[in-house]
């Protein structure tokens, strides 16, 4: 029986998963596929060998480091689906011929949800609300609102248009800033910024991490936004110059609402923790619940599509 | 000269305004109109008193307690314009013929941007994250989300409809709630609460205090909410039943952010501000920039219509 498997059925495929009972949400699994999981963190000697090596399709387990260590042993791996959005340190351990797909989009509503609440905690002073329920205070005082502002996402990629979208609902202006500038788009480039920024109320960073980004928004930049602007980091923490960030806040010109840090975790007794008008969340835009519902969706398609002989989604380069 | 000014300018009309220089930023006034001012805080008796007999729209300072004691003094008056939605305290003190307006969606963005700022805060961990910070701790995890969520807006209304905007906006699904049922706009009425509740993962609060709001989220109601659920109040503190609510936060079933409480203010004491996952902001979420701007413009656009004798804006009752 085992000798004419392959013979009787050519197109069988074996994807690995990281997680179990999909199909129970999102109905059953082509015929042909034979699924198997990994969470990544249970001992990979319970995979049969023999299943290893007929894997063509993995779905790598989210955010478990050191996952990469199964790639030697999935030796008709044809295609890697990595539920991350960034996978630059990916790609350079996997065999050629092995395509890789990221997890672009998956993290979008998270992290701009999280972009639209630290906007929002911040223009309506929620840290001090924080303060005073617990100090026993009630001392209500007028505060600055979102509606009304111009705001410039800066990073104007996939989470830039959904933090985009949340701000208009909120009445609020948008300025949208990218590498290149797309006219058809209203789309300024990032040249244009130190021109930009005195007209804007709030700037919200969504920027990878690359050689061009490092210390985008620095000195000049930051001198260059308005008297009590608000500086808001969801992108990569080296993109914002601390040290030029730590003198505008120090004094009260600027405040700032940061989910990522340079450095990252920021130490105990990192300035920016205590620096007035400045509010740090631990790089948690990204992991939210509404992940998980996403990347299933996205796996399932994968699947079929894998199954199917059909071109995947998010193809990486 | 004073005695013809009547007969010479029959339509020349007086109004009475909290605040000067509205014409600089919207334009001038009409030629028959002569506008004063008093901010409420100033003596009144700086006005003259022949001012005071011939004003015939009053537009009231804002939240200013007290300031309806120049109604008597008001001797000409034929319309009042409240910056408040709620004017029912106001009305009986209203000579008979003077027609009274209110500010009905004047506070709609800045009380809906804060109630989409206290359920983002609720469901990210905000205020964790904001001690976090000053106990110099760098721990993330994972939070839930809005999107995906069901929330039930509970006064369909003004800012109720403000707030499913924003939340719409953030992948959330809205069940709509009101007086009475309006299946057209699929609109549910208060009645189906309890059938409509175990369903949801947020009701947000957006309801007058009347005789049938208060105590409209009791036990029983509360006790319909999911594990885990969240109460968030905007409207009116009393419409939420406060010792029904402690008992299901304190035992971490439900959680809860309230901008109105019951009692207002609520005291230093109060067992409310330090119960689990109860955040609390002092009375806030109408006080913000964006009433002004949105004030300003009713009120020259009611001084307009006013001078040309045609019918006011936002007539109460
Ligand atoms: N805080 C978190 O938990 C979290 C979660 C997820 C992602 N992130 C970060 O967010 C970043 C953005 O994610 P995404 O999915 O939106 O990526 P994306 O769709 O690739 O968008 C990136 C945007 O950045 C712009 N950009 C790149 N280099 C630039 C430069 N030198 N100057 C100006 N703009 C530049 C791009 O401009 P063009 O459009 O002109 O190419 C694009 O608009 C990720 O790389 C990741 O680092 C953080
Ligand atoms: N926290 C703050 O700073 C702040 C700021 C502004 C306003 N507020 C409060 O928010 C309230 C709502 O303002 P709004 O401008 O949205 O008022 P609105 O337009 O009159 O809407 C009120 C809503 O409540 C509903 N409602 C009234 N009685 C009800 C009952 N017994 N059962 C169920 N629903 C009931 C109404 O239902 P129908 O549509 O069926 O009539 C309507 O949908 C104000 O009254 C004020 O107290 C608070």
């Amino acid at each position: 029986m085992s000798d004419n498997r392959e013979s009787t059925a050519p197109d069988t495929v074996d994807v690995l998963l990281p997680w179990s009972g999909l199909d129970e949400r999102h109905g059953p699994w082509p015929p042909n596929v034979r699924v198997h999981v990994w969470d990544g963190l249970s001992p990979e000697d319970e995979l049969p060998p023999e299943v290893l090596g007929r894997v063509g399709l993995w779905v790598m387990p989210y955010a478990v480091p050191g996952a990469e260590r199964l790639l030697p042993r999935l030796t008709r791996l044809r295609a890697v689906q990595s539920l991350s959005a960034g996978v630059e340190k990916l790609q350079p351990l996997l065999p050629e011929g092995v395509a890789l797909h990221n997890g672009r989009g998956l993290h979008d509503s998270s992290t701009a949800e999280h972009a639209l609440g630290l906007v929002l905690a911040a223009q309506r002073d929620l840290p001090q609300w924080v303060v005073d329920q617990h100090a026993g205070r009630w001392e209500p005082h007028f505060t600055r609102s979102l509606a009304d502002c111009k705001v410039a996402v800066i990073g104007y990629g996939s989470i830039g248009a959904a933090v985009e979208n949340r701000l208009l609902a909120c009445e609020a202006e948008v300025v949208r800033v990218a590498r290149r500038a797309r006219p058809a788009e209203g789309v300024h480039p990032a040249e244009d910024l130190v021109r930009l920024l005195p007209d804007v109320d709030i700037a919200v960073l969504v920027l990878p991490e690359t050689p061009a980004t490092v210390g985008l928004l620095g000195k000049e930049e930051l001198a260059a936004l308005p008297d009590g602007a608000l500086v808001v980091n969801v992108g990569r923490g080296r993109t914002l110059d601390t040290e030029a960030l730590l003198a505008e806040v120090r004094n009260g010109r600027l405040r700032a609402a940061l989910d990522v840090t340079d450095p990252e975790p920021l130490p105990a007794d990192h300035p920016l923790r205590t620096a007035p008008g400045v509010l740090i969340t631990p790089h948690v835009a990204g992991g939210s619940a509404s992940f998980r519902p996403r990347a299933e969706r996205l796996v399932v398609d994968q699947v079929h599509r894998f199954a199917a002989g059909a071109p995947l989604r998010n193809p990486f380069e």
